[in-house]
């Protein structure tokens, strides 16, 4: 694969900083152009060696860029849909890091016009709890999945450049349907965040909250690992995929409801049963 | 402190046999006296050093023992307490490893009669997601927080030796009533065991669960990982406690209800403030 010329950053964060540090390590990317909202992120980005340049708007860091990387909260996806089409090329490929597709493909549907072919919707499943340039890291996606949603218009050359691409930053790379994927992500990534933060509130709300959680031990450690995430980011993701996530919060609700049932007769024959399912689902995922 | 000259093992598992081993580790037990319900766990005990003597009782374990310390499941307690008082000296400490009390602690009072002073009830906060003998760690109890529940009637010999052993073994020793500690690991441990068992049957109960699965990522492999735990030990625990575990589950779903009317109103930015004092308060936590 021949190296990028120009590297387009939107959104200097965890997400897109650790992508370009992949593909700087790999030696494909020649000049990184990055922009961010706020001067002080992209000068840090500049100072960690992630961007060569600080661009101060998208039109400006997408000019003559062959590759673009949107690495923006769901939230921000269409409005830098709308700040990118009058620079961006007809022949560069367009990726997103989203973690919801079937809203960040209608935001593209609606503003990209005929350079929709450009776009490649990705979803690398990777992240840490804590975001922030300062964070980023070459080896983020190394090992982990990337899911692509092309749309039915999406060019050959930007297809396949994209699977180049995650393949080289260590990524599997695999592809599906938007709405096939969001109905996946609700059910293992978007409901349990939803849980955790709802279990950690839950402590919260307690006058001895803080006193219990000073008790809790490893399980409950990596049980509420992820809700210590971003609330910009899960805000978005949430309401982005409202419609999956509370199907998907549906079956949790009567799922729960078996096992208060159990207790409440109390039933611990039944009780087990419903345990014993669980852990031998658990206990045969290879994750 | 003196080594034990005679620690009966009544139950040898992955706690029990943790616990043998650490005190080997520390020098202090002479001599370990094994018992389980089935022959192939001793021999097996046996092989991997944790214990020297195969016993086929209770009684026979106990008898002469300076230690004894009570690693069944907390549904196996009431009958290991009638079958050792015939045998128990009255000088001997007592410990279970149990992870509820309320329900240990009536168990004991119900069977032991004079002999109550000799019982400590105690819980390590420690453990794994596989269980038996063969996964014993010496090491299991370094760092982790023991928990000692003494009852009026426990000795205060018996308490000193049993702060001195769990000190010995790497662990931090703090004591507090069994109801205390019954509402916050409620709080801590039970419900968040049970919302990750019915996480994981939620998604199994759909068609398309287990390729829903296979697109899990490390926040889900964190998240789930206790629910991958023995069913007959959380089957006693979560039926030991029950009445916490409904009191924590009503907490829990009113943070639950509050996110889903988010969702279904939609109110983005009330949302967020839900998620952000979940993020805020979990960011907060040293774990």
């Amino acid at each position: 694969m021949n190296p990028i010329q120009r590297l387009a950053l939107i959104g200097c964060g965890l997400m897109g900083g650790s992508f370009a540090l992949a593909l700087r390590r790999a030696g494909l990317v020649v000049h990184v152009a990055g922009y961010s909202p706020g001067a002080a992120t992209r000068a840090q980005a500049k100072a960690l060696g992630v961007i060569d340049e600080d661009c101060t708007s998208v039109a400006g860091a997408v000019h003559g860029a062959d590759v673009v990387l949107l690495a923006v909260p769901v939230g921000a996806m269409a409005e830098s849909f709308a700040a990118l089409r009058h620079t961006l090329a007809d022949h560069a490929l367009l990726m997103d890091v989203g973690s919801t597709k079937a809203d960040v493909v209608a935001a593209a549907s609606a503003h990209l016009g005929p350079l929709l072919p450009c776009f490649v919707p990705a979803h690398p499943i990777a992240g840490k709890e804590v975001a922030g340039i300062a964070h980023a890291d070459a080896h983020l996606y190394q090992g982990r999945r990337t899911i692509l949603t092309p749309l039915p218009q999406t060019g050959a050359a930007q297809m396949h450049m994209a699977q180049n691409l995650w393949a080289a930053v260590g990524s599997h790379v695999c592809s599906m349907s938007p709405q096939a994927h969001d109905a996946a992500f609700a059910a293992v990534s978007h409901l349990p965040h939803l849980l955790a933060f709802a279990a950690v509130n839950a402590l919260h709300a307690q006058p001895q909250g803080a006193a219990y959680l000073e008790l809790a031990g490893p399980g409950f450690k990596d049980f509420s690992r992820i809700a210590a995430s971003d609330s910009a980011v899960w805000r978005d993701i949430l309401s982005a995929n409202r419609a999956q996530v509370l199907t998907q919060l549906a079956h949790y609700q009567n799922a729960l409801a078996q096992f208060e049932a159990t207790l409440h007769q109390p039933d611990p024959a039944a009780l087990q049963a419903l345990i014993q399912q669980a852990s031998a689902v658990r206990g045969a995922l290879k994750l």
